[in-house]
């Protein structure tokens, strides 16, 4: 399936390089207050990144929006990870995003689209976009993941059932037996021999998954960010991060494999909120909103199909 | 070096449960204001604890003292943990402290002591204390390496080089580049052969190592307790206790062998604090006293010998 029109590492770097300006516009322009700040960073071996943060905005608490693209020899950690035998170089390109609002009632989303690929031809796409409501909203829950369909089955209709079987997976923390949020879509290892698609139309598929991130989220952002809540609601919203920050330190592939392969850890730790807290043995009151939120933590809830009224 | 007079582990469990009743005792006379709230759970192969915690007292905001005794076959993913060929039935007994003061002139405190045996008759002892200042008092740092390098020189005047070092590496925040704490001990796989000393002797040590615990903590608590502080310096403790945060769910053993291995997860991470706080590349001001502290945060300081003024 390789083709003359397969897309090389300079057009899926720039590709991402503009998708970083274009959603953090969208941010900024749906936020109305507070603009990214940017850090440049170079890796060692090769490349860099552009870290951009967005901090006490007016409904954005602290999110962040990374572009990297790095390459050079694979180090011995990269190998051990990534269970390659041999001596290579590689490229890694990718955009990374997770943002905290200040208002429970807006959900924590993230999304990440990546390449990689190693000197001896070798290469694979990866991403995904799930959402983390404070709050479970059903109607929002569901018309996430119709979004989500839409966008695979332009591709492919194999793929959303796959790839939201995916990030049910995925998204999951073990020691709790509760899903961050209410999923997504999450792939891995995209590529001919996966796929039996061109590396063009899988190039495809993960552009229009980084696209759709900024209407999805910004649609979110202003439609919620008004609703009133209570100092209550802002402790669990305390509580809900700190599940987060256990999903992300002690479950996430990516956060585990930035850390150990020395990736710039401020870069990878943009991802955790500014504030979390924990309770011992924390347990929502019965018949409460808390308490109807967790009942919807779980695999396998088929929410394109869930019988909702929009509220 | 086996011995008639070796302790059974009805004896090393009966020590440790004893130990949990003192130092709860202790903490509540020093903090004077609240008690320690007790949930007793069962594990699923056999066994149980004791998780203790006390909250929101007049110097402790959030701590935990438990105990457990539990035992079973040992299953898969323990058997790959420990790198256990053969079937065998396990035993394991310990206590577990950390303790997270209102006041960031308290330090933060961990200590465990542990015990662990297979139906093959291998067994170990494992454990350690190490305190986390929010603020550096070098006097006070000082002194908690001299209590430690006592209570080991009294058992083996090679104990406490030797374990001052394991703790500087183990409780290590790798991606940081900067020790959790001031570090002071950490052991593991004691027994026979590792030691050349008999159960009897090596339990002693152990003992005294949780002995040493109650009297060191609680005189930190009552004389910082009452220093005050400023909104800025308690923004400063919730940085540090973000830091442990990432230390306990990202390289701390303990933590991981829990969760990964069906560990009650309330009681593991009850080692969390109530609150913590991540900012974006958080760097203190030139000549600060949070400057001074990350200074201290690094491996390899002779503490015993500094040469330090009471203040």
């Amino acid at each position: 399936m390789k083709s003359n029109n397969d897309p090389g590492k300079e057009e899926i770097e720039e590709f991402f390089k503009n998708l970083q300006d274009k959603i953090c516009d969208a941010i900024e322009k749906a936020d109305g207050k507070k603009q990214f700040e940017q850090d440049l960073w170079q890796h060692h071996s090769g490349g860099g990144g552009r870290t951009r943060l967005i901090q006490e905005g007016a409904i954005i608490e602290k999110g962040g929006v990374n572009f990297s693209a790095v390459y050079g020899p694979a180090s011995e950690d990269m190998k051990r990870q990534l269970k390659i035998e041999k001596d290579a170089d590689f490229f890694a390109t990718g955009v990374s995003i997770v943002q905290h609002p200040h208002n429970p009632m807006v959900p924590i989303i993230h999304m990440n689209v990546r390449y990689f690929e190693l000197s001896d031809g070798t290469y694979w796409f990866g991403g995904g976009i799930d959402l983390t409501p404070h709050y479970i909203n059903l109607f929002q829950a569901k018309a996430f993941h119709e979004k989500l369909k839409q966008v695979c089955d332009k591709h492919d209709v194999g793929f959303y059932p796959q790839y939201k079987k995916w990030a049910d997976d995925y998204f999951y923390i073990v020691h709790r037996q509760e899903t961050r949020g209410v999923g997504g879509i999450f792939f891995d290892h995209l590529n001919e021999q996966s796929l039996k698609k061109s590396k063009r139309e899988i190039f495809n598929f993960v552009k229009e998954v980084g696209e759709a991130f900024a209407p999805i989220y910004t649609q979110l952002m202003t439609t919620n960010a008004g609703l009133s809540y209570s100092e209550e609601q802002k402790e669990w919203q305390h509580i809900r991060r700190g599940r987060y920050v256990e999903f992300n330190l002690v479950w996430d592939r990516g956060t585990k494999f930035g850390l150990a392969t020395g990736g710039r850890t401020e870069s990878i730790l943009m991802s955790l909120p500014k504030e979390a807290k924990w309770f011992y043995n924390h347990s929502p009151a019965n018949g409460s909103k808390e308490e109807e939120t967790l009942s919807y933590l779980k695999k396998g809830i088929d929410w394109v199909n869930l019988e909702v009224q929009e509220r």
